[in-house]
């Protein structure tokens, strides 16, 4: 069974080919956030690479969210087009879930951090236990200095990852027992995505293109500003 | 500063383009062993699509063994080819060591295991200590059934990856305390190369092209059946 792995919700663009046996190709772009065009010519070109054609695939795996509203659009509708062509399921994967499989078997207990703005962060934790990696908090929205005050609380080993340990580093560092994941690691792959896409696969936990959304876990900032607006005219009239 | 990592000493090429703050792009391909053909395109690739020419690189890590004689010479030929005509150093990894970063900051002993044909493998021994990957064992050849024998009298986790994993599975199922990295992780992927090799450059630790050489552990099977021709054509004088 051959997966197709997608990630754009970050400023990373990642997609992967891989079967039950091995990775077939990976191809990670981490340059100016231009997924819209630079999506297509990625899938384009690992098909190409290993002489496979779009009609070969028979799961998509794609990270639905949390993360950039616009990143995560162009994802899901890319992974809901070729699922509807080819009239295969799709198993949606949780971004923080993808960003933790690529700390695989890590030590201690796994902190992703993807960007929400204003200073708040969606984050969430996860562990390996009996060669699994187990969620054992809820994914949140965060304040950066709540989740700091909250790791800072703890006595376990904590590993930072996800482009959101970026934008607060210099704050992330003051912590003490930390391990940061190296660039090699921090961002997401697409290979990660596959995995867990096959995991999902086998346990029936895939759907319908139709039924497939991103993962918006709180409104855009251009819903709020549209909300306030609306708001201000009502207590205009 | 700008690396380019390289790595076809086994199944896989791969290459990837980083800077101290990050993963820039990484291109595997894992189909058809065909080094010679396939990495210049792929490394123009990474270029192309990051906007960046090979005037942009200061340092190249490139995997220098142990592992396929013919992959290896096709990744240092070509790593030290664009070392000479830009006049940069050439950081050489151990693809055993590149292999285990890949599991990065993980439980237990690291064992990777790369394919030496007549059921030898390249193996040797690694462990996260204090946030850093530490070789608690020298490199060797070893026969598989050795090697099982002496993972199976350890106590310790035991997290075995490399190609020679896939060719003995069998034989390391039957193992008690271990855990085999998935696909995502299993095979050579650059980003550790490079990650590595900028470790290396900071220690000072990188040599001029004209001393970068292929670590052949032992002798290539062309090498032993000549020299065994020569012993017979001896003895038959």
């Amino acid at each position: 069974m051959k997966i197709l792995g997608i990630d754009t919700s970050s400023q990373v663009a990642t997609v992967a080919i891989m079967d039950e046996d091995k990775l077939i190709a990976e191809y990670t772009i981490n340059y100016k956030k231009n997924h819209s065009e630079n999506l297509m010519p990625m899938i384009s070109e690992i098909f190409r690479s290993c002489d496979m054609k779009v009609d070969d695939i028979d799961l998509i795996g794609v990270c639905i969210g949390p993360g950039s509203f616009t990143g995560l659009r162009i994802g899901v509708a890319t992974a809901k087009a070729i699922a509807h062509v080819r009239n295969i399921p799709i198993a949606p994967v949780n971004s923080l879930e993808a960003l933790a499989f690529n700390m695989n078997f890590s030590k201690g207990i796994i902190c992703p951090i993807i960007d929400a703005q204003r200073s708040d962060v969606y984050t969430s934790k996860y562990t390996w236990e009996s060669n699994t990696l187990v969620s054992i908090e809820e994914m949140s929205v965060k304040n950066i200095d709540d989740l700091i005050d909250e790791l800072n609380d703890r006595y376990d080993e904590i590993v930072l990852l996800g482009e959101g340990v970026d934008i607060h580093r210099e704050k992330l560092n003051k912590l003490g027992n930390i391990y940061i994941a190296p660039n090699s690691h921090k961002l997401s792959k697409a290979s990660s995505v596959c995995q867990i896409a096959l995991q999902k696969y086998e346990s029936g936990d895939t759907l319908d293109y139709k039924k497939v959304e991103p993962l918006y876990i709180r409104k855009s900032q251009a819903e709020v500003q549209y909300e306030e607006k609306l708001k201000r005219m009502n207590n205009n009239e």
